[in-house]
């Protein structure tokens, strides 16, 4: 009589892949329905937690999936802030790849195979070590996987000069439909044959299928940097310092920007002797051989002082780390202030940053509202804080409002909704906003030719 | 009676654009029905040559073809070489964006809007005197277009140091399928929200619309360069120069390789004091601030010597000029030495450079055929020159096939069929060796969504 009892999806999935990469533990499951979003999303307790130790063990599971027509949410590390890793389905399975952890450096080559688990930061020290360079550094890097940073597109402060995640992969290995492996691209910088499916896979955000193995591209180390400060007293000089600064013939590795709230928050949290009364920083790092950086850092320190602002120049490593220790204590310094935050990644063309800025204050005053604004100015990248206080609902009805006037500011000025955290579930409301609906037909024929059945992390990007 | 013959499909092109712009000339026509493909490829002469001058033209085109069931070849300046731009159906139509020549250079936001039809190196020469810096550099460039760049995704010796075309592309106007307007990406460097469509039609070959306008990212413009000429007795040690190179710190703008054959012809052709008794050279060109190029310079000359090399360098704009010369000569310097050439574009991980190119080699000797190998080392884009005869149909035949074999050592040694010049025409029987049926079920998956009725280019990349 047993016999005839239909067995339960998720046994499938113990019966081929050993108990031991399956988790049916509630604690477990719990745990994995959450990532690092700062906001209530849709979440749902999945029916199981795998852990695949290889390639092997990954089709198996997307072939039981397909048959059993089980939904996939795969996880790096949830460190995302848009719901990316948040399972939404009760049937469905969380796919964690923390124990998909190898890598291998090619020194001659230049390049890296790096499964989906293991961690960008033990990652970068091995490459360096080696006298290469993995430039990608999303605020997440010490704790955050290079499958998931693939999976999102991550970037970081490095990124203006030394282009993003998808600049660095090459190819990879990926598992889709029925099971099927799809090896895409090569350890070579260039190849142009055929439509290029590594580069869409990457920032697909697990929605085409599952990621193996990576081939990255590692380049030569900086041997030196610096990093200048330059303090501002109005915010209109912000634009026509990096303009002038981005056309001297100087690169800079990072030029971060922190409005007046953002400098008070971080001396309130933890000071590290930036001026209170200014009205805007921003840091310029550049980096090369040694003589270039002294050069290029004499330069921004004279741009500054020729259009009338203050520069402190910090050469030592020591001195340049506290600048940048400041940078960095942002996201902590902010939980200080207040319970809850709403951390937008817009990006604007660099011109229209000044306006921007001005029309998402004047949003902040309209809902009363804390609004912290930093980012990576360089490339336009934004981040805008909308601060409020958790156990207030009413507080945080009017900060989810003020995200969409953000929003729609930042498409008037020609912009993106996100420019680093992806859109997984908390922006896709907005995604046809940017893509029309003739761009969200060709995103969603392209996500059916990978995955017809709609079960690779289903309801993120495109919304259902 | 009249009333009731059925118009010609050119006639409502015609109709709707205006004599000016639609040629039915015979000899436009059939002059418009070559590119610089070096090898004989399928043809046919087109029904018409249209001329559209904006982006309303270009959707008119669809429109009608697409009504109308014809087939649209889009062409730049027709200098691929791979039968990209080649009309294949008679009652196709070839779309020249000549006349789509204009451009707007956003110095503040380092950013340019660029028609299709745009000369690549007029652009970088406007982009120049502007204190920025647009990288991609084919050899083509003082004539090719950025839109036929665009479409095939154009690399360069640059390209090592600083990405091939697809990373200069941040957005996109682009005509699918019924004439509709596909916008994709932003005048920004970051963009995650949704697949990145941009990407994908980077290097898509105008197999999957027209593109009307791009979007392109400028950089600062290096302030200096110097080059440095390094020669070998054996091939082994190419390999470990580079990698030694690559590993220092420095990160060279340009890293080219030539072999004894291509040292030869060169110096047969037009001296400029190469050595014609070494196995093999390097030419390295490192840029950026005047203090940095002394040194990185400096450094590559005591890397070689350490190695037991002989080293050049050019430290003077007009001693680098003569070196560069002598490579870009190179492609008439062999159709000075036999009338036909197959120049293939493979690319290999640079390790196995010195094996695959022994390799190489014994295929010439095999088919009795001579072979100079030059190209991009340091992304491991070699150019793979097999040497016929154009009258000897026999020796031709044998060329073909060694092209084969060409490939099928690439493969081997997990490189990519072409690093440059696309697949169009010559290359897309070899496409399925590198992709697999799993990956041609999503290219065919993709065409389909952008161009359901395979109008756009249709033959080419993918083949029928």
């Amino acid at each position: 009589m047993f016999g005839l009892l239909r067995k339960k999806p998720v046994d499938k999935l113990v019966e081929v892949l050993g108990k031991d990469k399956v988790s049916l533990s509630l604690v477990e499951r719990k745990l994995y329905s959450y990532d690092a979003t700062p906001i209530p999303v849709e979440r749902a307790i999945p029916s199981a937690v795998i852990f695949p130790t290889c390639q092997e063990d990954v089709q198996k599971i997307v072939k039981v999936c397909y048959e059993e027509d089980i939904p996939i949410f795969p996880r790096g590390a949830g460190s995302g802030l848009t719901g990316g890793a948040v399972p939404i389905l009760e049937k469905g399975i969380v796919v964690s790849f923390e124990r998909m952890d190898r890598f291998y450096i090619d020194v001659d080559n230049a390049t890296a195979i790096v499964e989906p688990g293991v961690i960008t930061y033990n990652f970068q020290q091995e490459v360096e070590k080696l006298g290469l360079f993995y430039p990608p550094d999303p605020s997440s890097f010490k704790y955050s996987t290079i499958g998931g940073n693939i999976a999102e597109n991550a970037g970081g402060p490095r990124c203006l000069k030394y282009g993003v995640t998808r600049e660095y992969v090459l190819g990879l290995t990926t598992v889709i439909k029925e099971g099927n492996i799809l090896k895409t691209g090569n350890p070579v910088i260039k190849d142009v044959a055929g439509y290029d499916l590594t580069k869409l896979l990457v920032g697909s955000e697990g929605t085409l299928g599952l990621i193996t193995s990576a081939v990255l591209k590692l380049i030569p180390k900086p041997k030196a940097r610096a990093t200048a400060l330059i303090t501002f007293r109005e915010l209109e000089s912000v634009g026509k310092a990096v303009t002038k600064i981005m056309t001297s013939g100087i690169f800079p590795s990072a030029l971060e920007f922190m409005d007046s709230y953002a400098i008070r928050a971080v001396e309130d949290f933890k000071p590290v002797g930036l001026p209170k009364d200014v009205e805007a920083l921003l840091l310029v790092e550049v980096d090369g051989s040694p003589q270039s950086v002294k050069e290029d850092i004499n330069q921004v320190k004279e741009l500054a002082k020729s259009m009338g602002l203050e520069v402190q120049v910090a050469e030592e490593e020591e001195k340049a780390e506290k600048l940048w220790t400041a940078r960095k204590s942002l996201g902590p310094a902010l939980g200080n202030l207040k319970t809850g935050k709403i951390n937008e990644d817009v990006v604007i063309p660099r011109i229209y940053l000044s306006e921007a800025i001005k029309e998402y204050r004047k949003v902040a005053e309209k809902y009363g509202l804390l609004m912290v604004i930093f980012g990576h100015i360089g490339d336009g990248n934004l981040h805008v804080n909308l601060l409020y206080d958790k156990k207030n609902r009413e507080e945080e009805e009017r900060a989810e409002r003020a995200v969409y006037e953000v929003f729609e500011i930042t498409l008037k000025y020609n912009g993106s909704i996100t420019g680093e955290h992806g859109v997984g579930l908390t922006k896709r409301k907005f995604l046809e906003l940017q893509f029309g609906p003739v761009g969200m037909e060709i995103l969603r024929e392209i996500k059916r030719a990978f995955d017809p059945k709609n079960l690779f992390n289903p309801g993120k990007v495109i919304a259902p």
